[in-house]
């Protein structure tokens, strides 16, 4: 029997428990998530996300295991680059039906050599199989044009794929219609949505969510704003285990002030679920 | 000189440094601002935001001062009683423009007389006031009609006014449209909508907003489903200051399923501004 080697997207989030320091895990961030000057803040959160699963999913002192992120919320502190780092958990709370626990994504300053905080987070988990299965979504699955008249990275202007690695690695397919700013011309709705699958075979999982929530481009290039839209903090909800197939995504923004910007994204899987929600808050890029 | 005493709602959500332990402040949660069991969690929110900002606030170090809220993230770990209570803080990161916080509140178990934490909370503090003015906001204030036309929680029914004494501490006016089920009669859409001031003189600011976004009955009352929805998560965005006089609340939600809902809440002043956006992922009550 030869083993099978996991999928990339696996591979390249994977986090190993740090031997003698209980909650402390090893992570290497994977260049091929690279995007502008950092990793792609979605990565960095599934891979927080994974350690924060290992942590909470085994049975302890009697209570259920809570492997799936139900609520996430995440702090982007500095930039981070590809390279070796280290998920610090906390358990916060062991519950029946839900678990708490905290997380720090650290590197080593390349400067300073002392340790630089990347990413907190603080987290509910539970177990999503468990839940009731009642479903009263109102919310509508986004209206997107076939797959194969979306938009694929190939066509992304060459200076876009020069400085984001990971436009490869995603399998995205933006709508034409919210396509317009790469040609000078965007919709000014603040839309922004796509179909998402990894182009490696792998059915996407709760912690795959947490990475699409924040895939796409930021809403405010259909705005006009071009630029890097860093974000302050975002909060996930993963509401279902995602059926296997294409991903829907949209994100839309409807409060740009201040220089900052909320911007609200879902994901619908191929049966049609709300599987996922976030809302975060960015930096509106300065406009040349 | 007569000194003036400081508003209720100050009053009541007062903390006070601990002498000898840095970060550390003293509160007296607010039988008041009681519903069912518990202590109101946006007043939970909006106490340990004012530690917090007490903590932030300050020039340090030759770094500015940042005394808002911009991102506060709360997660709720069990039910707060009335009494004494401790905030903890951290301050993770002082920057030039956003500064980062965590924060603790505790109280002692009565059982057990161990420290039983509350909440958990990550922040990212600014100064609003440094904020640039442009405003590209393109959400709609939500309709309501006139304040007299609402219904004020003299009207709600004696049931409900016995188990929320915080029904006495906040002028709320409920849109017509939204208070159906108090007689049997949800709209069904899923919206819960009104005016907000507080009784005594006092202008909305930014600490008091917190308090706002969790004000509203339940949306799922307008779904027919009545009881108490306990919070998991709430995160909240503070987006400019308000201006003086009545604030309007709208809570939505579009994602019911699982056993849970997202709760969106939007508050906008007196001069149109979308000053606050919160969601919260919440329990949903259990149907009889």
């Amino acid at each position: 029997m030869t083993s099978t080697p996991p999928p990339d997207f696996d591979r390249e989030t994977a986090v190993h428990p740090r031997p003698g320091e209980p909650g402390a895990y090893d992570a290497d961030l994977p260049g091929a998530w690279k995007v502008g000057q950092g990793i792609n803040g979605g990565v960095l959160l599934s891979m927080t996300a994974r350690a924060l699963s290992a942590e909470l999913g085994a049975p302890r002192d009697g209570r259920p295991g809570h492997p799936d992120p139900l609520s996430v919320s995440a702090y982007y502190l500095s930039t981070a680059t590809a390279g070796p780092a280290v998920v610090r958990t906390e358990t916060i709370r062991r519950g029946n039906s839900v678990s708490h626990g905290g997380a720090e994504l650290l590197q080593q300053d390349p400067e300073t050599g002392l340790p630089a905080p990347r990413l907190r987070v603080l987290a509910a988990y539970g177990a999503l199989a468990d839940q009731p299965d009642d479903v009263r979504t109102s919310a509508k699955p986004p209206a997107l044009a076939p797959v194969e008249q979306c938009i694929g990275s190939d066509a992304a202007p060459p200076e876009f794929r020069a400085e984001s690695p990971m436009l490869t690695r995603a399998d995205l397919r933006l709508d034409p219609s919210c396509v317009g700013w790469a040609v000078g011309a965007p919709s000014g709705r603040g839309e922004m949505k796509g179909w998402f699958r990894l182009p490696e075979t792998r059915d996407p999982d709760p912690l795959l969510l947490l990475m699409v929530l924040d895939v796409l481009p930021p809403v405010s290039f259909d705005l006009g704003v071009i630029g890097w839209a860093p974000t302050l903090e975002l909060t996930a909800h993963v509401r279902a285990d995602p059926a296997p197939g294409w991903l829907r995504v949209i994100h839309t923004t409807r409060n740009v002030a201040g220089g900052l910007m909320e911007e609200d994204a879902e994901i619908w899987d191929s049966a049609d679920r709300l599987v996922a929600q976030s809302r975060q808050l960015a930096r509106l890029p300065r406009q040349s």
